[in-house]
């Protein structure tokens, strides 16, 4: 069985918008194992779109259209494949309730233009909009296949989960259904998180039940995404969770959290259920820390603060420390406990280091410390971080609460 | 003239990274006024490309590959242009010569599959590499004309500026140059900035020397981009000169940069020039307007430092702001006054605010008040922000860093 995409939109051949939403479907095909040989954009021309369609339906199996099922005139999407089906479009009044509904909840009038998107062509199958106005379809074209959804990526991931990747299991000839479990690490390089899962993978490119697959998401460290099959729910479950259960045998507290999770979530919540509070002070960050910490919601449960001590003098005058090197440990030790005394909060955690490009004091740029203050503890680790200026930044800020994580949960990993 | 983009790469298919360069390509093209009305993307299969270059070249005068020109096995792209004009691949010595000299200066051998980089389809002509080992190529096709291009992201963008969009200029019956000038503007709608732009642009229509477009720069406010054409440099240039002086005295303050400015930097300047220090105060953004000035390498000339002062307690304890409610001019003010009293820094920026989802004190999500404390003055002025948490808190950073640059440079819309 063979997909193809086609993205429609003039703003794609412009340039004017960059298509995510291509390579989002091509990874979810990849995922089920659907092959996709050919991807294209077409612009908002009837002609161009019918003949798209058609060179594509004579090649692949499988056709996923997406965008042109917006309200506006540009939006014509629906016509052209009525016409690559050879059949009328028919007002389809379930969905035209839907859209009156979704304007009703705004509590805002239905703009006549709208009424647009309630078009069908005739014996398509509707895939209910639940995020926005735009329905999907599903069109039989003889024993293959042409879906279309929404352009707006939201919109279309969600669509494309609920029902076309279902739809598409089901065409392939097996009844089954797919879920992702996504693993989120942090503290092992790529080449050595695949080192370490090695072993798994072999073991299940023999099953083919479960795949495993990698993902840098730059920041928010290295993720690995769990996709199983199987009959039902009840079956993909279970199998998604004998392999958490096998990943976090073999990857530990590397793991810090599971799919929406992020690091200033985790951490946040390490500190609510003990009802402790956090303060920070940062110097190479320059409040990128507090930043992170206070975009997890709910963060003034326990976050009370944080002093950015650029210079030499704030670090001395606002937080005590000592007038010793800057990039030490004995500086993030004292700015841990100075802020934590500043702001009376039950931990302090600190960063000083070197964001470069140039050295300082003599470290490189990477060298970060990173200090952390506690009831009768304070004390401070090294880190060497790598990358320009931004990375060292985001790294310092990743690496400074994972080991207050680590702190906070007592792992092995902290005292090795 | 009519071009097509094909984009090789099989970690396209597998939607494993996301194509950029068909949008870059795409939006030169529209700058210089050639139509591009396809684009398509194909995997690293010798079949497959060979049809679809001979698709594009079918329907388009201009057909711009990227990707595949690299040095291992999957890297096919020049042998399937060679099936396509049907000729044989030649080594191109000077080429060769490029890479070897690339690997002399890394002090490393080059690898022997390097070599393959320096194949030639016979007649092509090369397009010199200079920031990679892969070249490009030009070959004619009849009347038509394929341009293949390396798909690392920043060799393509140089070759292409460099080199490819001069060679299309030509082709399109000018001998023409091109050159760029970014406008970066803040605190204007996009609406409101095409409106006050409309009848430059369409002054700009019957010329066709100049273009203006529009980019939301999501976090970094609204660019106008003022694309010139003409004989040679020196008339481009003259060409945007006048341009920039028109969208000046047309947009006046509300332009905070040029090209690679970032408000950050501007403000970062201003401060320098004057020899004056600053520290921030900041709630609602907690850390993110600090990270911002320090992101201006050389912040450290001017950035005393900050507080984050999440907690009302800290606000109070550290900061001296009176018992206020907390959205207040009052408490802004505090705020702008105490953290430069702590830095003993010459100004002080403060920003206190909702950033939602919920409300607060009765204040919708977005409402935020800036302080800023200079030597004789203590101010605060208000703003309503719209967009979700992440976006409230970014364009806080960005207005209260606007304000201050206002405030600096005097300028009569601060007082307005």
């Amino acid at each position: 069985m063979r997909a193809e995409i086609v993205a429609v939109g003039t703003e794609l051949l412009l340039g004017q918008i960059i298509d995510t939403n291509s390579a989002l479907i091509a990874s979810r095909l990849a995922e089920i194992g659907v092959d996709c040989y050919y991807q294209s954009r077409v612009g908002d021309n009837h002609a161009r779109i019918v003949s798209s369609l058609r060179l594509a339906l004579s090649r692949s199996d499988v056709v996923i259209v997406c965008g042109g099922l917006g309200p506006t005139q540009d939006d014509i999407t629906r016509d052209a494949i009525a016409e690559v089906l050879g059949v009328p479009l028919d007002l389809n009044v379930s969905v035209l309730r839907t859209i009156e509904s979704y304007f009703d909840r705004l509590g805002r009038q239905m703009p006549e233009s709208n009424k647009r998107q309630a078009l069908v062509p005739r014996g398509a199958e509707v895939v209910p909009q639940m995020k926005g106005t735009a329905p999907g379809l599903i069109c039989n074209v003889g024993n293959k296949v042409l879906y279309a959804m929404p352009g707006v990526p939201y919109e279309l991931e969600d669509m494309l989960d609920r029902e076309v990747l279902l739809d598409l299991l089901k065409r392939k000839g097996t009844r089954e259904t797919i879920r992702s479990l996504i693993v989120r690490t942090w503290g092992l390089s790529e080449s050595k998180l695949s080192e370490i899962l090695a072993p798994e993978i072999e073991r299940l490119d023999a099953t083919e039940d479960v795949t495993l697959a990698f993902f840098a998401s730059r920041m928010q460290g290295l993720k690995v995404r769990a996709t199983a099959k199987g009959r039902d729910e009840a079956e993909v479950n279970e199998k998604l969770e004998i392999e958490k259960a096998i990943l976090e045998s073999t990857l530990g507290d590397y793991i810090f959290g599971y799919d929406s999770d992020t690091m200033e979530s985790i951490v946040g919540e390490l500190l609510y259920d003990k009802g402790a509070t956090l303060s920070v002070a940062e110097s190479l960050t320059g409040g990128l820390l507090a930043s992170k910490i206070v975009s997890h919601p709910g963060a003034s449960r326990y976050f009370l603060g944080g002093v950015v001590s650029y210079a030499r003098e704030a670090k001395r005058e606002i937080l005590g420390v000592r007038d010793l090197p800057v990039i030490s440990s004995e500086v993030a030790s004292d700015m841990a406990a100075g802020v934590s005394r500043l702001f009376s909060s039950d931990y302090g955690l600190s960063l000083t280091g070197v964001a470069g490009p140039d050295s300082q004091e003599g470290k490189e740029p990477g060298t970060v410390w990173i200090g952390i203050s506690a009831k009768d503890d304070v004390f401070a680790r090294q880190r060497f971080l790598g990358g320009d200026r931004e990375r060292v930044r985001w790294y310092s800020a990743m690496s400074a609460l994972d080991l207050l994580r680590l702190y906070l949960k007592e792992s092995p990993r902290f005292y090795a």
